[in-house]
């Protein structure tokens, strides 16, 4: 075991001419690789390749209740795509709206509402002077992107193992009525892969909001993400609806999902869930934008996961059986980079990362200050990775340390690679770091 | 020829007595008919269903550039997409961004992100008080919404047979910085099916706004919907943006468009399009609102639509074939309602109509004072039109004159039926108000 710290300084400087060498070799390579964004992969993708077909042309593409999902209406969405996802959240099918594509569209859409109309009548955010967002970090920058946007003061709330920091989370919520929201990935968590436990869940079903139009964004994007699935190596998530409820806080919460990362990434289907009276104040808000989603793909999806499930009313066994076989491909890419950092970093006390069970990212801390600098350094020898500072609000993260690593989309010899170089980038930064 | 309002008293009691007669006969019917809103009628939908099947399960959606049209990626859509709907509009492909199903949904996004931040740089309409939006009239009720929930006054602006009333959107524009944009249909205008002259379009291509932020809403729903396609028969619209270049007026339009009536009306594609700045300022937007419009989507609309055409960059062809063929469905409808008017309401001087060349609706004006009436007998009897009122803004028709007839969705034998009943109804709310 080598500190780094400890090091003496002509160690240091022996080992960063070794470490600097073995960089130049890699620049010569001319790699192009990507790390950056959660995209799921070409193979992933491929094992979706039956939806495309889903529906015949010989047949009319009739709901259950005989709509016609060519045709306009059905502003919710078809019924069974409603059920569908509600299976999939855990709550009632009336209290969800099947949508598009996008679940972020669905997020910003809920924030652009709120600032235009407020939420279940009170005063529109534009009219309501500076508010505040809650963002726990590391978190997800499009989240932050969106709240932003709109002007609101971004509030860094530190993540534990066990979720946001509640007792941060409590006093900003229900001491502060410019307060109106927080944004939450309740199930291993971008990009840490955290997810919330049972008492995490019901402090946040027992907020006590001093704005009435506070709520909770939970995009459960990863609720049927896990590397190990139908094993005791997977997490459970509380479901917030009942707690909520349990807690006689029914209005308090928004829920996100799509099939992005279960389907196809630009063309699955989504869901915005939440307590029935939201759901009729987003209704009448939502006739007003839109003829309504696509209904047609809302019904392939239903049909293909149904096909895969077993038969009508099994979609959500078609999804499980489905996410098995992508893990398949997912869970030894984590266990991949998990190798190579442990090869390359462990036993060094620069680096440190948490091993997910599930979701799309690993999050990995470096020696304060030297973030971007090993993202700069990976970048100039061809692999791209998150920009540093992305997993915080304003893209600022004051340590400079924290790091997201998006292992879906390269092949395994590719990630290799990339974890290579990574180690060597975020040894070189150290040194730099210790000897400036 | 009987002009109604010369009959005497005794006689119009008598064709009352008659009327009333046949009226209680249709309903003792029983009918459930719809022309309330222009719905494709599912024979046109089972023109499109090659669409579901146009993207092989055996071969991975890339686009001409190679994208992988399934994963994240090109938020202003494909190239094929834009350059699609580009060449349907008659504007240069850097100029469009191709979206999802719904092209109202690209409009009410168009208004509010004004609302949010401005359009190219200017305050946002949020934080500059009052504003008003002009309402070409009789128009189309969803447009009017839109500006109403964000709490626009719409302005009534009357049609004439050539477009707007210039002299007054002219006035308006030019003089009142708080006109802020104004609806057009500029092609089978909603409900007329009046084409916008070269005249008009030179018009407003050469306003002179009070407001820098001010734009013309051009929604050109019907571009390729005439009745008789390929003949004498057709009207031509003058491009948009050809006329705004020419005057200097560059960044004053934007253009929508779908296929929701081409293919399949909840699930097609759709395009804005606009000058390279407002396109530009409007991609800095979306990139936080969405992942991008679902890809998947436009690719299997443009393989469909080239398929029909003869091949690759064949789309518009395909497009314009497939019009034609749909044309045959729509245009027996469109002249059997002509018809039915015809033959129950002419010479009795009591109503007029359009006979348009395309577009979805016929536009019916009765008796002042007698819509209402007319469309609540209609209903009574089992037949529901659009509300009366519903093509001015905030509902309210002040002549209470205007109905809106949707011939498309029923089948001949439906519309025969409906339109001999609305020729009823018509008469006996005249002679009701004339004996009133």
């Amino acid at each position: 075991m080598v500190v780094l710290k400890e090091m003496a300084k002509s160690d240091l400087q022996a080992m960063q001419a070794e470490l600097q060498s073995l960089y130049d070799d890699f620049q010569k390579r001319g790699l192009k690789l990507n790390m950056a964004r959660g995209k799921p992969s070409p193979e992933q993708l491929d094992m979706a390749m039956g939806l495309l077909t889903a529906l015949p042309e010989d047949e009319r593409p009739l709901d259950d209740s005989g709509e016609d999902t060519r045709n306009y209406g059905l502003l919710l969405g078809i019924n069974e795509a409603r059920e569908l996802m509600a299976e999939y959240l855990g709550v009632p099918a009336a209290n969800v709206i099947a949508g598009g594509a996008s679940s972020l569209n669905l997020m910003y859409d809920t924030v652009a509402r709120a600032m235009s109309f407020g939420v279940l009548g009170s005063t529109p955010f534009s009219q309501q002077g500076k508010l505040r967002f809650l963002c726990p970090v590391p978190g997800y920058d499009r989240h932050f992107a969106i709240t932003e946007a709109f002007g609101f003061e971004n509030i860094a709330i530190p993540m534990t193992d066990e979720g946001p920091d509640m007792d941060l989370v409590e006093k900003y919520v229900n001491e502060d009525p410019t307060v109106k929201g927080i944004w939450c990935v309740p199930k291993y968590s971008n990009p840490q892969g955290v997810t919330y436990s049972d008492a995490v869940v019901r402090r946040f079903a027992a907020l006590k909001p001093a704005a009435d139009d506070f709520r909770i964004y939970w995009d459960n994007a990863y609720e049927v993400h896990d590397h190990y699935p139908n094993t005791a190596n997977t997490d459970q998530l509380l479901n917030l609806k009942t707690a909520c409820d349990e807690a006689s806080n029914p209005d308090i919460w928004y829920m996100f999902a799509s099939t992005a990362k279960i389907s196809f990434a630009g063309a699955g289907i989504s869901a915005l869930a939440s307590s029935e009276a939201n759901i009729a104040d987003i209704e009448r808000r939502i006739s007003i934008q839109t003829i309504g989603p696509d209904k047609v793909n809302q019904l392939r999806h239903v049909r293909w996961f149904e096909s895969l499930g077993g038969g009508k009313g099994k979609g959500l066994q078609g999804i499980k059986l489905h996410m098995q076989r992508l893990s398949e491909l997912i869970a030894p890419k984590f266990e991949k980079v998990d190798a190579e950092l442990s090869r390359g970093l462990a036993d060094l006390d620069i680096a440190s990362w948490r091993k997910p069970r599930g979701g799309y990212f690993i999050s990995l801390d470096v020696v304060p200050g030297t973030a971007k600098r090993t993202v700069l350094l990976c970048q100039n020898a061809g692999v791209t990775l998150t920009e540093a500072g992305a997993t915080w609000p304003g893209g600022y993260d004051p340590a400079d340390s924290n790091i997201r690593i998006a292992p879906t989309y390269p092949s395994l010899e590719e990630l290799a690679l990339a974890c290579e170089l990574l180690c060597l980038c975020v040894k070189l930064a150290a040194i730099e770091k210790l000897l400036s």
